[in-house]
C-alpha cells in the first residue's frame, strides 16, 4: 500500500531537500497532519515569501528585504573598505566572526570554466562603478582559496590594480587548531609562500 | 548579523519540523534560494494541499485522498477481517509487511488518563455500528503493546465480546531476532503469559 497521493506529494518534495531522505520526509509530513492548519500555512507562505520578497541589494548583491541592505544602510560600517565574496553565504560566515566592520561586495559566483563561468557572469562592473565613485581604500579579496576562487581572485587583482588602491587576500594557509603534521600539501606549501615576518 | 527577515522565517519555520535543527534549516533554506520559484512553489502548495485535501476514510478513519480510501474500496481486501490499530502510521506499518489482507479501523488515539483521553475519544462507537451491519467474523486487536495500548485493547475486548465474534491480539513477545538474556522484564513475562502449543 502506498500513501494516499496528497501525503506522498508532499513527502516527495521534502526528500529533494538537502540532508531529508525518505524517512525523515515521511517523519516530517506525519508531523504536519498533527499541526495546524494555521501553522502548516505558516510554513508554506515562509517557503512563498522567500521568492516573493527576498532580493539582492542594488550596492553590493547581498541578500536583502529590501532594496538595499541593512549592512549598506548601516552608517556604523566603514565604507572606505569593501570585502569581495562570492557568494552571500560567504558573507554571512564572515559576519558571524564579528571581525569585520567595512562593507561587502558579492559577486554571485567565481569564474569557473568547467562550468562554463566566465568573468561577465560576476558582478565586476557593478564593483569596479562602485569603487570609482566612492571613497574605496581598501579591498580585500575573500574568495575561496580553491581553484576557481584564486582565479576569480587573480583576475580581480588584475582588474583593480589600475585603480591604486590597496587590495589585500585573507590569509590562507594552516587552520587555526590544525597540525602541520597533518596538513595537506596544498595548504602547508601555500602556508610558507604567505609567510608573515613576526 | 543576522539573516534578512524573509530568510530567517524560512529558516524558523524548518526548525520546527523533526530533526532540523539550525543549521540544517538554514542548509534547506539556502538550497530553496538555488531553486526556480515553480519548484519553491510546488513545495509549498503540497504543504497546503495536506490540510486541505487530506481527509479520514468514512469507514475505517484512514488517511485518505477521498470520502472512502483505497484499502475500503479494493475489493480484493476480505471485508469479513478487521484489524483495529491506534493511528494510520501503524496501518501503514502493518501495509508494509504485505502479510494482511483484511480491512481496518483506525481509532484515532488511545485511552490515556494522564492526558485525559478517555474511550469517547476515540472511533469506537462508529466500529460497533460497522460490526453490527457487517458481515465481520474477526477483529484483530493490534493496539501498542504499552500501558496505553493495553489499556485500550482491554476496553475494546469488553465493547466487543457481547458481540459474540472471534477477537485476537497480535502476538506480543520477544521480537525477532532478539536474545532471551537481553530481553527486558515485561516483554520475558509477556512472552511467558502468551505462549502457545506447539
Amino acid at each position: 500500500m502506498s500513501y494516499p497521493q496528497t501525503l506522498e506529494n508532499v513527502i516527495e518534495e521534502f526528500r529533494k531537500l538537502p540532508g531529508i531522505g525518505r524517512r525523515s520526509a515521511e517523519r516530517i509530513a506525519f508531523s504536519l497532519l498533527d499541526r495546524s492548519r494555521e501553522e502548516t500555512e505558516q510554513l508554506a507562505s515562509s517557503i512563498n515569501q522567500l521568492k516573493e520578497r527576498l532580493t539582492f541589494c542594488r550596492i553590493c548583491n547581498n541578500l536583502s528585504d529590501s532594496e538595499i541592505c541593512t549592512i549598506c544602510r548601516d552608517p556604523s560600517r566603514d565604507k572606505s573598505i569593501i570585502c569581495i565574496v562570492e557568494d552571500p553565504k560567504d558573507l554571512i560566515a564572515i559576519e558571524r566572526c564579528g571581525v569585520y566592520r567595512g562593507s561587502y561586495h558579492v559577486l554571485l559566483g567565481r569564474i569557473s570554466p568547467t562550468e562554463g563561468r566566465g568573468p561577465d557572469s560576476l558582478k565586476i562592473h557593478q564593483l569596479l562603478t562602485r569603487i570609482k565613485t566612492g571613497e574605496v581604500k581598501e579591498i580585500v579579496i575573500a574568495t575561496d582559496p580553491d581553484n576557481e576562487g584564486e582565479m576569480t581572485s587573480l583576475y580581480l587583482m588584475k582588474q583593480l590594480k589600475p585603480l591604486n588602491i590597496k587590495i589585500t587576500r585573507i590569509g590562507i594557509g594552516l587552520p587555526v587548531g590544525s597540525a602541520v603534521e597533518y596538513a595537506d600539501i596544498s595548504t602547508l606549501s601555500t602556508s610558507f609562500k604567505a609567510r608573515r615576518e613576526i
